[in-house]
């Protein structure tokens, strides 16, 4: 490594400062970090791993830390939950530049403080390929899972689906950006925007649709013993469909490729009654999605399979 | 890979089932884990790398995730905290056998079974190289810190140190074991044992001694702002000396290069009053540490430098 282990646990101690007032009584330095608790409390973590989940090629070091600590935070505020603290497992390679992983950690210090998570500590090994795992904790009165959505709820997206996709496409198939839609879907892909602003708490069941949105839809669907129905149509008239839309059209894609089976979108989808956020369908007596009047089926996101 | 994510996660999720009886209001399936929390808690990350932190050539999976876990249990032992939960984040090449990960989780499991931790969640993602990286949460009434110790406090450590690094020149110059005492070694490095039996509960100052014994005093040192005393003497007095200075001699070692500098051990070290253990010193006014009459330079064990 181009510096010393030294200099770099002093430069990440000193990126995420924290004190007493964000409820870290002891912060980075000792064996593990103290913090206030809470009585109920959700915990879960994520493993990226480099050129498989981020890619230096198409994301400054900046953008990866946001990107994956929103994913995480993901899970948390998809547990209805307020993520309270993160710590950071990193596996380095060794030739890094000081400032480039300074810049991971602020990417990761930036998504933190707009939930206000604190990172207290963490770990740096050296391996044979850059992988990042944080850890995220967090607070919470009322847990909503995916198990609890009741027949005659409404399902609802937080915004819509498919951009962090399409950027991907573009990135994969060398299309340089010229509309403002082309950037946005780069940006959506680089380092997702959480729908930070719904306010899902009234949910009868809530996940993220990190995996792709027929995936999560699935999920609630099996977890709660109820049947999804979502319609086409409410997505064609969701905010967005339009520019999404002609965009896939332009690249020779079915938008629902991206919409259904795209992932990474850390946008969240609910059941429940009166719900903020885009309406797509209903909850009916039976089992699995339906409704979807697909042209193709979409290619699912996924790690393995 | 050999077997489905869903075979994958199914087998894992019944290795480490628990129910509200622990804690776990939540377990593995949903976005997060729920868990009863505590008022003050310690979590701490340690992420461990295939041929930096274990070997398959050296160790079984269910070697290898006992060790791991033991790793980082330590640290949240030497807070003065219980350990609660558990979270895995694991890296896998794709050529694994189930089974072979089956075992792994088992290790896990057996040493979290041993403090009462329970595992709620984790990720599995694909990657070049193996790594795992856990994250333990703890309650604690009182948190000890490297940062309490008194000028006049003895300083002790649970069981004495070396072991493990005596375990690993074995392997590294394929010595075949012949006596007991080259089993007990090899144990030690493969999986250690930690010092639970220890009540070290009224330490001023506490910390593990995984990176070396040596650092582990200058850490309590530097943070209390005392000078660490540790008198050789004291420590050729400890219970089992004898047999790792008889082991290195036959290899041509300095026994306090496992000693002091050898590190992986998951020993206490603590300073206090009338502790149990092994006293090897005393706190005295000044800095770092002094008293040892080394005859060399022990080699420090640390991942970068």
């Amino acid at each position: 490594m181009a510096f010393s282990e030294q200099e770099l646990l002093a430069l990440v101690a000193s990126i995420f400062q924290s004190d007493s007032s964000d409820g870290v009584l002891v912060g980075i330095g000792d064996d593990a970090a103290v913090v206030r608790g809470s009585n109920q409390q959700v915990i879960t973590t994520d493993v990226a791993v480099e050129d498989v989940h981020f890619s230096k090629r198409w994301s400054n070091a900046f953008d990866i830390g946001r990107k994956i600590t929103a994913a995480n935070i993901a899970d948390v505020l998809a547990m209805g939950a307020t993520p309270t603290y993160l710590v950071i497992a990193l596996t380095l390679v060794g030739d890094e530049g000081l400032e480039r992983v300074a810049e991971l950690a602020r990417g990761i210090k930036d998504e933190a403080d707009k939930t206000g998570a604190r990172v207290v500590g963490g770990d740096i090994a050296r391996g044979s390929a850059i992988s990042i795992a944080i850890t995220a904790i967090g607070s919470v009165e009322r847990a909503i899972t995916r198990s609890g959505a009741h027949v005659g709820d409404g399902i609802y997206i937080s915004s819509l689906t498919g951009w962090s996709a399409a950027g991907l496409h573009m990135l994969k198939h060398d299309i340089e950006p010229v509309h403002a839609v082309h950037t946005m879907a780069l940006n959506e892909f680089r380092a997702p925007t959480l729908d930070y602003g719904i306010d899902f708490s009234r949910a009868s069941a809530l996940t993220d649709t990190s995996d792709a949105l027929l995936i999560s839809a699935q999920s609630i669907a099996d977890a709660s013993g109820v049947n999804l129905h979502i319609e086409t149509s409410s997505i064609e008239g969701a905010y967005e469909f339009k520019e999404l839309s002609l965009l896939a059209q332009s690249l020779g894609v079915d938008v629902y490729e991206w919409i259904l089976g795209g992932g990474e979108d850390h946008v969240f989808l609910a059941t429940g009654i009166d719900l903020p956020g885009i309406r797509i369908g209903e909850v009916r007596k039976g089992t699995g999605v339906s409704g979807l009047e697909m042209k193709k089926a979409p290619h699912m996101w996924r790690h393995f399979q």
